[in-house]
Order: structure tokens, then sequence, then C-alpha cells
């Protein structure tokens, strides 16, 4: 397994292909818009080797039968899923922030580890072996892989074929002896200047008329003819600025517009093509154990509110006893989203092809839980905190340290501790709550809204209703007509 | 294992010692207060006996090798656990209630194992392997057992030694060579009437002076110089009516009060008197599992709430998609303290006596939600059902069956089902709301605010505060001077 | 104005035509079912002649330039509101709950001032002058009117004229030269038996196809071929029992289903009779003033619970300092309700018909807040006045008073005031929260859904795009297709 | 009155003394930190001579008896107080953010109106005459008066003498003739840029060992020896940047640092000095007129948000009818803050001075909600608006006009708009949600925990605590010993 620096060195030669604000980003380790998620990045190698993470962060491959990431193992245990859920708390503790460059190709792994296996049953196709092959050398190279499912989908109201353009869903437009050449954007991808390959899938279901948009595949992030630009983040342009204004150093979340310009893919690395029938089993594959586990990413979010809160509390001289309520509440909020991560991963069934699928409804109510409590976590971090923290409300780091009037300002902004320190935990508090620290997680890994239809969907109401009739010992059948639109 | 029929024998051939409106009670199975809480018991043996069930109700003795009511094993791990939370929502599902005469006394049982366990090998006392025997004894005879932990308390801002009257909390008068004799009262005792047998134990952590409190022993139901008065219930005369005002006859609630006259309990069913170090590690142990699974519990309520409303919705003629919103977030509400239960029960420990004691942050964590989460529930029952479901709004059962006016009653009742039916439905809301059917789970396994104390006592600050001193590169130390009252 | 000893003997003097369990109720004032709220009702009388409340309860009618009840007058402007909501918030605080026997009247009264004036305008009937002539006649007379709109319905999928039942609501079934006669039925009408007429208005708005169902009409509560059916509340039975169990006995709500089975209504107490382009006109004017000053009702309520609840905390030896930031939450839920309710008020128009009609936009987020906040109230009432109080769970005042085990029941109720004392404290908590005290807000005036859809056709979209588009600046015109169905 | 060329022109005149990034600002009309925070103020120019806004920005001075600004009148009346709440929610439609070197000033006006009439009249003193003639004359020259009220504090368990530094609240530290000498600072005050004149009030109630921290004064902003440092904001740099990034031009929020290095007052100008009994008084006064009003300016940016929200909607090709339920929840809340401070401004009282002051209680209310709904309505535009928005996270603008790969990303932007249209209003959503544009409605005008204490201040438990013996028919007095610290 590699060591950070080893990683970093891995990133360092690949060919350059990441733009922002214009520019394009020679060495990905060290420019600033991307050497904090690389950082981040990096803790989860160094973290591997120590004794205390272990035992999260890394597991024995049933394939090459050697220690490995549990970010490239296959999920084939309630055990697995608990350690993976704890992998994500423990990683948002350590980084402040999402190590997004890892859980989405962890997933997408699993995902099709499982289509793949349904797909060369009932197809015949080969699929699963090539996966296999592909898994094993990832394995052995220890990758750092992303995952990208987002297409840009244009008008919401219109299947991917009926859009002004083809290309607002990635899609085929060549089939080759040796491979399919693609073409169109995946967007908002997580982590994509931190990994090594990118694990490409199906955006959602399709029907037949669309069957050129199920496609699933794996390409190294340098791919001919694929560019990549950053998005922007708020109060980014601060981590090009001196100073603590930007106050994380050791991680940082990157999200990218992936632009495919007709990028070849060979047909070893093609894990779905066309198989229209099986994209929203992909996705789903996807959904449960993402939903599941991101209820230890937000916990471990909310862990570092927490005690950024109780720092602000003290530093104003103020016990965090006085806020008890307040904390009590986060940690509430905190063990709800960890909890029902653990329960989802628990509750599940075992897939043929070996992969455990959590539990569909807990995962999808996590879901809902993970786009709601963070924000009640985080308006009770900034009224702990107090007005200087809400918003950032103080002088910039280079005010502060301004010759004619930083001494002032530093004056000012003492209270039981260093006026510069709690100038450090405002803008902690102001980057976990309303700056570049958020991450976004009311939509990543899908919107609550469509959690809540596969919620409804897999509501057993006529259950339900059975159980109230034979209470009240209701005979009568009553049925409602529904319409057909 | 006992049939329905030889449980309800069982009750039939006790001392009647229960009253409740002055009256007592002479054949509990058949009197109008008390029947319907035993045929909720008494559903228990018949679903233990059903091929779908028996895995949840029942297990294997790790004492007796045999068959057993799980209600009456050891939990030993996770799968027990899940088994235990699974149990709770299925019997409310098949009870449209608690059935509290086992439940609290299933839990007493594992609390004091554990407990007895590290008494004996730290005192030397032999108090554990009592337990064993008496419990080897009570598999064989498959009794159901009730559990009994709150004491009347008095002036809260007292200690039991320091109340005016020493009877406020139950406590030893008397030690014999042969036993103990105790006096006072359990308070709000769930399901006794359908008991065999009472668990009890103390009802909080005592200190040296009060250590006569500190008691733990079981007494048959009707053991001498212990009389049972049964409390009122919202609307619980109309269990005396006949009709349908009282809607479900195959389930109830009730509660007890426990007055001891100086009850003498021999030496072999004593597990603890005035061990008072012991007491709050009793009360833990009985904590932990408790709160976990009252998630299962309060979710098998909310299938049935969302099966009324359903249910209420057809017969107005609506379809119950016209309400998805609001069956979704009841799901939701119903699914989070199921997942809780998982989770805590899941992320247990072992203790050294073989019990398996769930996880306390999440138990905890889950009676707050289990106090606060169903009371939305039924809020959003009463808004999809309508005035007439939101209080019971309907003439009664004998005005609608009225030879002058009933007939008009029912064709104003009528909608998109019988005016019967329709009756029927609102009724069923109103119990499960507003009604008789409402359990106590705010308070009941103790208080919400006694939940957060916990939690709050099990969040860690410091390492919180560590993490986020880390991010942001923060090294100067922040102390607050904590005043001592 | 009439004295509380002449609004009795009022009663007395009507044909007695309610039912309840199958019996005909002879005298209201003296029956166990009907006493209590005509106690409540009464209340307004002794008020009204009282400094302190003078001002809230009455004012000086511009028809007849006397002092009259407020209850009976016109709301005229902002002042008439701000008393309508502070009469509302008064007269829960003085009975402890809804004198449900005026509000509804009062609301139709001035509902229908206004709808009549426009009909004669513009249809050249003579409503206006009928209504004017009979209020003057209502306001000497001092009567005490009821108010109804509910019908009963039936399939909520159809209009009147689709149902299996024309009678479904209630309609004309004939003209005739002096007046018409009605068929159908009104349901869950409150204060019915306290009150000496009843104002009807249609339930809902109708298309001309339903014109027979735009009535509006007044009637003495014993008209000729009314019968009238009370309906059962929770624990309604214990008003016959001896005791405390029924703790308050100077109020009560009740709601009756009015089966009209061809009554006659002469012409000059018709104030609508197939306009039915008039009908929604007549409802929205009703719901208006309704739902603002509903918040005053609720939040009269509020502050009996958080008395209660309070009351409790000390009769457990607890200070309510210990509550302080639930009962904050209380306080804030009161005054919201109460606040929204002012601002609906003010925020009115002046009908040309001289009624001041409130803010529909406020007083339709105020029914939502009215049928949401109450239920949080009353949750943490449950929570602090602990198990005892949270379903009433303590023995019936029968069994406190035994002479067997009664002493030893008061002495473990017993805590920092007598066992007596703190069991009727339990038996007011249970009573508002879960009793018979417990209002139907969350449909009373309509359902919250019913609310929302007022509340989204009142915003104003377009309006917000475009301050979105100014302020950044967008000119694209972006139009979305909506599809007919 | 000025026009906004007048009132530009009188920034232009005055002398540098702001900071940002250890630059000084020469023209604040002009410069990227500081010129929209004039645009939004200007706006308050234009909007006063339009037909449409005139009445609601201006009123006629009741001292020099023409028209003058809103901003610069007192407050005599509910109608003045309902026109207070809805100037802010117009300001906040206008300038999509707070237009915060008004309102406070605005506030502490008639803060001040009051408190030096009461001094005046009971000390002697000429505060208010003072106060008199300096408005006259503010009226006049229709100046721009921002307000101070905050200090730094330094450590919250100490009062201003107890610090380690007595400077870190601001005091008096000279007496001459003809004036005080300050030092200290006033910190997070709003608008100072877009101000002519602060007016300072205290920042919290003193004691007589603090007396010289109780002062008032009014000072020009660009005093000598008054230097002024601009705090960051979230992406604040993004204002040096071309292109649509910081999406409003017409509107920003600025909040400054006000160093005081010994400033001197003139007597004329002093309102409080050393009258520390007044202190808490004058924040009272302060606070009751700020907490109602907030309640308009927060349903302004609720407004703006729901449009933002519902073009967004739209720019993806759904109809805001799918997001029903949400933007009525949005709705609600605006509307309720709104109504509260409505209801707060209209139930006030008659201060002998002339000064209306809207009720303590549901002002105190209205501050809880304005900090907590606005999150619910930011959470939910989020949940609208899709990933996009949620954080903003889409190319910067350089990036989507870039020669190389812009016309790509502008085509994977595009839904149902052109793909820059999109990007503008998914900027628009992150500026209003987790960007510059979010105001600090939090802690401005104090924390919800200070409202809540007020709140509970004016609880009057005992009569609610009478309410409740009274109905329940309870004579018993249950007192709690209130143990003294």
């Amino acid at each position: 397994m590699k060591t950070s620096k080893e990683y970093k060195e891995s990133l360092r030669l690949m060919r350059p292909n990441i733009y922002k604000f214009g520019e394009l980003i020679k060495d990905v380790t060290t420019h600033p818009a991307t050497k904090r998620t690389i950082e981040g990045h990096a803790q989860i190698f160094d973290a591997a080797q120590k004794v205390e993470y272990k035992d999260i962060l890394t597991t024995i491959s049933h394939l090459i039968y050697e220690p490995i990431s549990r970010y490239l193992s296959i999920i084939q245990s309630p055990e697995d899923m608990i350690a993976n859920v704890r992998m994500k708390r423990l990683m948002f503790n350590l980084t402040g922030t999402c190590t997004g460059g890892r859980c989405a190709g962890f997933n997408a792994i699993n995902a099709m580890w499982a289509t793949t296996y349904d797909m060369d049953r009932e197809l015949g196709t080969c699929y699963h072996t090539r996966l296999q092959t592909w898994l094993k050398a990832a394995q052995k190279r220890d990758i750092t892989l992303a995952g990208a499912l987002t297409d840009p989908k244009g008008d919401r109201s219109k299947t991917p074929s009926h859009q002004c353009d083809p290309d607002l869903s990635l899609h085929t437009v060549e089939q080759r002896n040796d491979g399919i050449v693609v073409r169109g954007a995946k967007v908002m991808i997580c982590g994509v200047a931190a990994s090594n390959e990118l694990f490409i899938m199906p955006g959602t279901g399709y029907k037949e008329e669309d069957k050129d948009y199920a496609i699933s595949f794996v390409i190294p992030r340098d791919a001919e003819n694929l560019t990549i630009v950053e998005t922007r983040r708020p109060s980014d342009t601060r981590e090009q600025e001196e100073g603590f204004d930007a106050p994380v150093d050791i991680g940082a979340i990157t999200q990218s517009y992936l632009l495919f310009e007709d990028v070849f893919i060979p047909n070893e690395r093609v894990f779905m093509h066309r198989e229209y029938q099986y994209s929203l089993k992909a996705v789903m594959n996807f959904i449960a154990p993402y939903r599941a586990a991101i209820g230890g990413c937000v916990a471990g979010q909310g862990d570092v509110i927490v005690g950024a809160s109780a720092l602000m509390a003290r530093a104003n001289g103020l016990s965090e006893k006085v806020f008890k309520e307040k904390i009590t509440q986060m940690t509430i909020n905190n063990e709800t989203t960890f909890g029902m991560g653990i329960a989802a991963g628990v509750l599940g069934t075992k897939h043929p092809s070996g992969v455990w699928i959590p539990n569909t409804m807990l995962s999808n109510v996590n879901k809902v839980h993970v786009a709601t409590l963070p924000y009640e976590t985080k308006r009770l971090a900034q009224e702990i905190a107090g007005g200087i923290a809400e918003t950032g409300c103080l002088p910039s780091c280079q005010d502060i340290n301004d010759q004619r009037y930083g001494k002032l300002l530093k004056k000012y902004l003492q209270a039981n501790c260093s006026g510069e320190t709690r100038a450090k935990i405002a803008r902690l508090i102001e980057w976990l709550t309303i700056g570049s620290g958020v991450p976004g997680c009311m939509h990543g890994g899908g919107s609550p809204d469509g959690a809540k239809l596969v919620i409804n969907a897999n509501t057993d109401i006529v259950h339900n209703i059975e159980l109230a009739k034979r209470l009240a010992n209701i005979k009568e059948d009553i049925q409602v007509e529904t319409k057909k639109k």
C-alpha cells in the first residue's frame, strides 16, 4: 500500500488537464486550488498506517488476499458496512471536510460489482469478469478512485434523447471493436483532482430509446480528450491568500466538471454499454450504501462543529455548559445520522455476487436526515459562537496583522484567549457553517425528494391498513378509484 | 411453552388482589378493566406458535437448552437485540398497543443478570446464582413477568431518607434469616394484571444513607400483603360499554400502583439488598436495552397509525396519495426510532456475564426521538383523518344504533364506505392519538431529560475540541474556570 | 344585557331536542353531558359585568346604540379585531376550553353581513335588510348564537349532487311563499347545547348544479323537525361521576350533529338561497376573521397549560425554573398564534358594508400555526409534568377515596403538596392534553391543508421572481409549459 | 430631501478613514469593497421619490413639519411601526440585502428620544434638548445615520472594569468643559461606509462601577482619531472580480470595526454620560422596535429567496408547482416574521416623550423566529434549486467565458434557459444562502438567547398558575423554596 508521499508522487506524474480561473493547473499537489484537497486525501494513507485507525481504513482483499485500502474493497458483510460508516466519520474528523475522491468511487465499485454479476448471469456478458480483473490490479496499484454519476441533464422535464442537445447526458457516440467513444459531461464531481482514476456510472435509469446513455466504465483522470474544470466554492479565493482566513490547510472539498470530447474507452474498462434495463438497478445499488454511510460523514462534520462551538464558548470566557441544551441537540443530530447509517448497513441483504446491500428504506430515511439535521447543527453553532463567527464578521487576517492598526484589532479581538486565536476560531466556524468547508450534503448522493420517493415506494400501506382493520375489527373493503392520467 | 389458553388459566388461578373503581377484580381474564390487556398478552403465546413469528418471539435458552419465550431470555448478541427490537414492533402491530407486562420484566432480568454477576464477583455475594436458579425455573414455567422500577418518590428535590415519609420509595423495613420485609410502593407499573410475577428493581441510584432503598427481588403478582390498584386511562369507562367506542378488543395497556404493606421476600428471590453502590449500575443496565428496543415499539405504533390514516383517507373517498408528504414523514418517524434501536442494539458491548449491553449514547438518543417523533406522527394522523377523527368527534356507538335517529346518523356518517365502518375508523384514530391506546412513551423508560443528561455526560467535548484545534492549527490552551457551587 | 341566570333560564325554556347516549336531555343546564359547557358560556355574562373585562366583552352597537355583547357585534375596525382576539384568549383562560357556542355565530353574522350587502347591491335581493332586522332584535334579546358550516359531505371526491345520497350536504327541498324547507345535516357543531339560535352557512363554495346547497339562515336551536345528537369527547363519561376526574366544572366543549328532517325556515330568516356564486365568498368572509382570532383562543389554552405545568413542577418539589427552556418555548408558541391573530386583524381592509375583513394571507398562516404549535405545547406540558400527568396515569378519584386503600394512595401521591392536590393537577393536565379539554383546533375553522391552498394562491410568485431577476440582472424570459390534464 | 446623487456626493466629501485588506479606501462610492453597499443605500433616495414607495419611505417631521426620510423620524404611532416594518421588507426586496447604515441609527434616535426624556425629567439633565436640536438639523441635512451598540466585550464572564484591558468596551477617558474623550471600539457595525454619521449607544446595562461605559453620542463617520476597518464577508473578494460571480451590484451588506483612539465628542452631541442607571433602559428602548421591525427585513429576504428558488425551478424546466409544499412553507416563514413584527408594533405603548414603544414580549418572540425561520427558508431554497445552487457548485464566470472550454461549459449549463442565465441564478442562490448576501440575523439586534431571557422575564407564571388552580378548583398553596446562590 502506498504512503502519502507515493500517493502525491502518483498525482504529479499525471498529465495536467485541470483548469480553474482560466489557468491550467500544472501540479495539483502544490497549486492553491487543489493542494488542500490532496492533503486531505493524503491523510487517508497516513492514517491507514496508524495502529488506531488501521482496522477502519484497511481490510484484506478477497481477491488478492492482501491488506488493501477499504476504499477499494468489496463490502461483504454488516461489519464491512459498520467500518465504512466509521471510516467516513473518522475522515471528516481528520480533514474537517469531505474526502470525496474516494467515497463515490468505492460505492461505484460495489454497485457495479452486483450489477455486472447480474448482467453476466442473465445476459451472458463478461462485464463482471472485466471488473474483477480491473479491480485486482487497482487494489495492487492502490489507486485513488473518484466516482461520477451526475449528468448535466438539461431540461428536467425531458429525457436525454428529447433534449435540444443530445450531449446533455454522457453517451456513446461510436462503438469500435476495441472499445467505445463517449461524449458529454459529468458535473459536480467530487475530489477529481485528488484521484488517479474515475469510475463512471449511469446518472439515472434509462428506457430503451435512451440506451446509448446506459454506460459505465473507468478511465484515468488524465485520459485523452478529457478536460476538467474546477468549480468555485464559497470564499475559495482565500486559498490563494496568506494567513488563516482559509483556516484549514489539511483538507478541502473540490468539485469538477468533466468535459468528454469524444473520449475513447477500451473494452476491458467498459462495465455497461446499452444495457439500459440495468441502469436503474446500478443506481439503486449505488444509492443504498451511499445514503447509509453518508450518515457517518455528516456525524463527523458535526463532531468538528461541536468542538469548534465549545472552543468559541471557551474563547469567550464561557463554559460550554452554558450551552448544554444546544450541544446536546447537536449531539443528537450527529448520532442520529450515524446510527441510522449503522442500522441501514446492518439490516441489509447479501447479493449473490457477494456484495452486502444495505437496507433501502433506512438508507433513504437517512438521506432525508442528512439533508436536514446538519442545517440545525450549523445554526446552533452560529448561535453559540456569536456574531463574530455567524458570518465570519471580523477583519481579514491581513488587516489583523496590519502594521498601522493590526495591534488594535488584536486588542479588541481578545477575550479569554489571544485575539489571533479567537479570530482563527471564528474563521473555522465561518468555514464550517457558511464557508468553503460546507459539503453539499443536501444533494450529494441525490436529492432528499428522490429519497422520499423511494421511501414512499417502499412503504407497505396495504399491510398497514390491514393491521388497522384487524385491530378495529373492520371487515368492509374500502377501495378508491385510482384515476389513470 | 404455554398456549394462550394455559396462560389465561394461570392467571385465573391467582389470588385476586387487583382493584379498580373500588371493586376487587375476581377474574382478570373476563373483567372489562383487564381482559383486553390479557388478550393482548395472550397474542404473544399464539404468535409464538406461528411459523412467521416464531424466530422473533422465541429463542433457545442457554440455560435449559430448550425453546423459550424471548421475553425470558438473556440477550447475548447483536442478533438478540435486533430480534428484541423487531419483537416489540411486531407486538405493537398485533395488539395496537403496549404489551407492557413483558418488556420491563425482560429488561430487568438482563439488567440484573449483569449487575448480580458483578456483585458476586466483587463482593462475594450469591445473587447471580440465585437469579440463575430462579430464571431456569421461570423459563420452564413460561411465566409472564412484569418489571417495576418507578417509586412514588415524593418531593423530587429530596432523597428518600429526607422525605417527610420514609415509605415514598420502596425499602426494606426488616431483615430476617430467611428473607426481607419491604414497605412502600411502585407506581405506574405496566401490564401487572397480565403478569404472573413481578421483577422489582431499584428506582434510581442511591447513596449510602439510602441503602435500604437499594433492593431488587421477584415476587408473585398475588403475594401476601401486596395490593394493586389499576390507574385510569383516557376514556377507560368505554371498556365497560357495548359496541365499538372502545375500538380494540385484542389489546390494551394498563398501569398499576403496587402497594407493599410489609411484604416478605424469601432470600432465594432477593437479588440486591443494600448494595447501594450497584443501584445506579443496575438502572443503567436496564436503560440501555430498554431505550434501544422501545424504538421498535414506537415504530409498531406508527405502522398502525399510518394504516389507520390511510384507511380513513380511503373511507373519505380520497387516495392516500393525496397525503403522500404526510405519510412519508410518518414513515420517516417510524423508521428513525426503529433504526436507532437497531443501531444502539448492534453497537453494544459484551458484559463478562454474557449479557450484550447496547450502546448507551445511541439508546439515549433514541429515547429522545421516542418522546418526540410519535407526537408528530399523531398530529399528522389527525390532520389526514379530518375533524371526525381528531378528537373522535362523532356520536356514540349507542346513539349510532338508536332506534329513533340512529339511521340518520349512519346516513350522514357514510362516505366511501358505510357510516358504521367510518365511525369505527374514526374511533380507532381517536383511540390511537388521544384515547386509551396512547402509551406513555414520553416517560416510559424514564424521561427524555434524563436521557439528555446521559447523552451530555457521554459527549466527549474535549476530544471534539481537539479535532477543531488541530484543523485550524490552534495551539493556545483555552481554559474556563469552572466555578464550584 | 342578560345576567348568567337569565341566560340559563332562557335555555331552560326551550324545547328539549338534544340527545346523548340515547337519552333526551330534559334540562341542558343540569344534565351532566351539557351543564359544564353552559357554565362556561355563562361565564361570558358574568365577566361582561366586571370592570376589568367589560371593554373586551362588550361594545356599543352601531345599530341600536346600546351596549351589547361583542359576540353579537359587527367588526368594523382593527381595534374591534384586536378586542376579538383578546376576548378569545380571555374566555379560554376563564373556562379552560372553547366557548364554541358563540365564536362561529359571531363570525357568521359578520361574514353574511358583507356577503348579503354584496348580493343586495348586485342582485337586488333584500338579504342584507333581513339580516339587519334580525340582528337588531338579536342584540336586544342578547341571544347566544352558535354557527354551523360543516356538512357531512360524504365522498370527498364528489360534489353534493353526485353523492349517492343528495342529503349529504344540507339543501333546500322545497320553496314556499313564506319560506324554505331544508333537509340534511350539519355536523361537529360546537356549543349547540349552550345556544339559543343557530346561524347556518354554506359549507363550501358551490357551482350552479349544486345551487340548492347554497343556503344561509338562522333558526332557534329547538326548531321543529330539528334533532340534535351530542358527540362523544375523550373521557366524557367522567362527567357523570362524582369527584375530580373530570377536573373542570366551569367549562366544557361540546359538539353536535344537527339532523334537519325537512325544517321550515321563514323568509325573514333566510340570508342566502341558491345564490351559489356567493357561497365561496361567504365562506372566505367567514374564514378571514375566524382564522385570525383563533390564535387568541389557542394562546389562551396555552396560558392555562403553562400554568398547569408550572403548578405540577412545584407540586413535585421543583421550581418551574428547572424547565425554563420548555416554558419559554411554550410561551413563544402562545404569543405566536396570538400575535399573528393581531397582525391579521390589523392589516385588514374595510368592506363597503362596514365590516373590517382581516388579512387573508396572515389569517391562513395563523391557521397553520394553530394546527401545529399547540401540539408542541402539549408535548412540553407532558414532558414537564412527568408520567403521572402524561396520560393521567393515576388511580381514579373513587379509588383515591376508597376506605380500604385510599389512604395509601394519597400517601404515595403526595410530594410537595397533598396527594389529592397532586392528583387534581395531574387530572387537569390529562384533561388539557389528552382528555376532554382538548379542543379540535386542527380542523376547527377548516383544515390546515385548506389554509395552505389559500396561502399558495395568495403568494405572488411572479412578483418574487421579478425581484430576483432584477437583483441578479437577469433579462432572459424563462417560461415553463404548464401541461393541461 | 437628497437625491441619490447628492447622497453619494456627500460621502465623497468625507475624510477617508476606512480600510480593508490593508488599503485605505479613498472613495467609498467606487471602491469594490464598499460601492455595492452604497448603491443599496442610494436606492433608498431613489425609491423615496417614487409614488408607490413614498408613503413608506418618507413622513412629515413633527419637528420641522416637512417631509423627511422615515429613517430620521420619531416613531409615534402603531401606523409608524407598520410603515417601519413594511419599509424594511421593501428595502430588502430592492437591494437583496440589508441597508444597515440606516436601521440601527433610526432605532437609536428613537431609543434615546425616550431615554433622554426620562433623564432630563428625573435628573435635570439637558440631553433631550440636545438630541432634539441635533435631530432637527439632521432631518434638514437628510443624513444617513448608522447606529452602533456592540462593544468587543472581551471575556463574557466579566464586567468591563474587571477585564484585563479597560478598553474592551467603549468608555470615557477624559471629561473636558466642552466635551468628552472616548476610547475603545464598537465592532460588527453595519453600513458604516454608507453613512454620514454614527449614533453610539451603550452596549448593555451597566452598574455604578462601570459608569464610564454608560455613554451615548453622535459623531461624523470621519471624526478625528476614528479608524474604521471593514470586516470580511463570505466570498467577498469576488467583488473585485469581473462578471457575475458577485451576482448583485445594487446592494451589499458591510460591517466594520470602529477604533476610537481618544476621540473627542463635543457636549452638544453627547446624550448620555455616566448615567449608568439608564443604560439598560436605553438598550431595552432600542430592542423593542428593532426586534419587531427586523421581522419585515427577514420577510423581504424570504421574498427574494422564494423568487430565486422558483426561477431556478423554471430554469431547470420544472414548474414551481412541483415544489408547492416547500414554497408554502417558505411563505409561512416570511409572513410569520412579518406578521409578528406588525403585531409587536401595534400592541405597543406611548411613552411620555411621544415615542411609540412596541410590545416587549412580541418583539422578543419575533427575534427568536428571526434567528430560526430563515435557516429553514434557505435550506428549502437549496433543496429546490439543486446541487448547482446549494453551494454554488459551478465553474467561475471567468471559466464560463474561457476561450478554450467556456463554450462547453455554457453548453452543459443550459437547461430551460441559456447556460449563462442558469449560472447567474445559481450564483444568486449561493449568494443568498451561503454567500456574501446572508445577513447576520442570528445575532443582529442581539442574540436569541438574550431574547429568551426577556420572554421568560415577561411571562407571568403566577398568573398562569392561578388560572390553572381556579379551573381545577385547587385551593392548596404550593411553594417551592428558591435556593439563594
